[in-house]
């Protein structure tokens, strides 16, 4: 074996599935960290503390806690091409580098007053921000975080006058392209980076309020919800010269029989062959359409209003969590059947959820119990339950290698 | 910036996405490889030299070449859950184990005299290889490679004797499973590593002399070809209960009206959509099924013998390579027109290709050239043109992500 001996136990560690108090991830004979892959790293969102949990998904353990990332309540996260960096998109408009195998703050920037998400473009080489306040999409260098392209998300209110809306669902789309949408102005952008100069289409009256928006694995559709009609707008990259068009006509607030705690998050949808899986507005239900034409295909009653649809990445599963106040369980649905096959309690308000790469094992964050229960995805079995500070967000490197994620 | 200063020249170089020589792996003041993620990292088969180039998809670069991996004619490649190490499958039964950041051989068995690929399993603790001599199938410990099942390919003859068979086509499934072909034999076996105890499951009759095998992307699907007669052999895990059918009667030599120069590789097909694209046998066309019902639904017209038929990862192109003697040229298929909208020539012998996880480049290697070139799969300029001794398989770590590869 070429590792040097003091190497070895980090590495036989790495190795083992079940281990038990976290190694720090400096090799304890120099300042410099251990070598080791970065394809089962990942982050877990602490919002309370502002900081992160950086965990290994082989050895199901937490390898330390990083601090000092400010606001991270609906906190997301991207990640680099060589999967070594996170880029973490905190609420209060800072953007942070953390380096993996540093267990360090690799930069940051204040970049605006108040963000909702960013992306990663699909070279690596561009780090995209939406904005509230001000509105807009800022985009940075991957690797220095400098500003590269800034747009303004100006239009033209009903006074005539001119405004800067707020900016939603900004995703990565192949050919190097960001899509996103503005909210007040009701309004899908595309920010084509391939070029040497930037290229911005903008596409109008795509519909009222677009809060949040989506893209299918392949980077082909582009789907924004709407808070302000029902119906979702849909843009078909590979026709752009269509325009956005509308689906699901039904969808949204206006056939909620209950009051809404929480407009479900569309990053959520699962995808499972030609079905997509996504939550009803305000209803017991996971709603399914099918992906050809995109109609209405189905309901499945579910124990509560859902937030977050996911699909297991072989799809033959598809896990749900969801609102107060039903929000201490979880729900997995046959794909094949549309029955509920299983439900789970991990905890005081579950938020999030995570599959490994190839689907064996599930990490699910309750917040209010300040845990991550590791479950095998085929068992059920609960194999690990870790610490960590109100966690919500739970972001894996593999992410890196997809399209939209 | 937290890096030492020491490590900050490697660490800039692999950000830069054009740079000149390729810098050593190792740091040039201690004996220890610099730290980097291995997210970007692949490994490029060497077969007349018995090496492998390890190269940085990012940097567009072979950052070196490691030697003594025995024959790699026909070699794969499978890597560890952590994308640190690289399983190497050679031809003459040899396994090897590669630590992409030492550079260095991390481990070698001889464990057969004669091997043809081999799977690792979604949980990542074990590697199976699919012997020809003696024929069956040894499953390793990923980590120390000892062996830890040996599943002999035992079969009853005609004449009532006890054989061995050829065992091809082996992949990794959901569920931790291992499924592969018998050649003489004509049966699928599935072994389940999930349990305390490995689980085999025979299924006979399949076919006459299945050659190859593949798995669709969500693991569902295993579909061997059949050397002896047409048509093909299909398992649907999700439901085993159904036993293995045969799908696509007229596919096989027996339409062939060319002499067949090369069987075509199964591991090679596109999946788009509900459309598989997947090479014809002896024929200058790529074939198209509808995967609700494996029915073939169209042929493409395309400039030679078909061997690998890979889809962009975003599904809107497949590219193909070809048999002698049309193998230097590449040409490139509209998933949505059907038509060829590119033919390339980067070169004589042109093997093998692989996209980077986001589809923005392909990479391909020109066997009699001696090069690897890199396109950029919107515009299909060559981006940079490597070099490499007799070059074949060329595989990136993201596979160590997905289900099959």
């Amino acid at each position: 074996m070429p590792f040097p001996a003091l190497l070895k136990p980090l590495l036989v560690a790495g190795a083992l599935t079940l281990l038990g108090s976290a190694p720090a991830l400096a090799d304890t004979a120099d300042a410099r960290p251990a070598l080791r892959g970065t394809g089962d790293l990942g982050v877990v969102i602490e919002r309370a503390t502002g900081s992160v949990a950086l965990v290994d998904t082989t050895a199901k353990r937490v390898l330390r806690h990083v601090e000092g990332l400010g606001d991270l309540s609906h906190a997301s996260v991207k990640f680099s091409r060589d999967a070594r960096y996170a880029f973490v998109f905190g609420r209060d408009g800072g953007l942070t580098r953390l380096d993996l195998l540093e267990g360090e703050i690799a930069g940051r920037v204040m970049q605006s007053g108040n963000s909702i998400g960013g992306a990663i473009s699909q070279d690596g080489r561009f780090v995209a921000v939406s904005n509230y306040e001000p509105g807009g999409v800022k985009v940075f260098d991957a690797e220095t975080l400098e500003l590269v392209v800034d747009v303004p998300a100006d239009y033209r209110t009903a006074d005539g006058t001119t405004a800067q809306s707020k900016v939603v669902g900004v995703v990565d789309a192949p050919g190097n392209r960001f899509v996103f949408s503005l909210f007040e102005a009701g309004e899908i952008w595309v920010l084509d980076m391939s070029g040497d100069e930037p290229a911005l289409t903008k596409y109008r009256n795509v519909g009222s309020q677009p809060y949040d928006a989506l893209i299918t694995a392949n980077g082909r559709y582009y789907i924004a919800g709407l808070f302000g009609e029902d119906g979702m707008a849909l843009l078909d990259l590979w026709h752009p010269e269509r325009g956005v068009t509308r689906i699901l006509p039904d969808y949204g607030r206006g056939e909620a029989r209950l009051p809404v705690y929480k407009m479900p998050h569309l990053e959520g949808w699962a995808m499972a062959g030609d079905q997509a899986f996504f939550p009803a507005v305000g209803r017991h239900e996971v709603l399914v359409a099918d992906t050809d034409d995109w109609s209405l295909s189905g309901r499945i009653p579910v124990q509560g209003q859902p937030i977050f649809v996911m699909s297991r990445p072989d799809e033959r599963q598809v896990w749900v969590t969801f609102a107060h106040p039903d929000n201490d369980r979880v729900q997995v649905i046959d794909t094949e059947t549309h029955e509920v096959i299983e439900t789970l309690s991990p905890g005081e308000s579950v938020l999030h959820k995570e599959f490994t790469a190839r689907g064996e094992h599930i990490w699910v964050s309750a917040r209010d119990s300040d845990t991550v229960t590791v479950y095998d995805t085929r068992t059920f079995e609960a194999l690990a339950t870790l610490n960590a500070e109100s966690p919500s967000g739970i972001f894996f490197t593999h992410r890196a290698h997809r399209i939209g994620l």
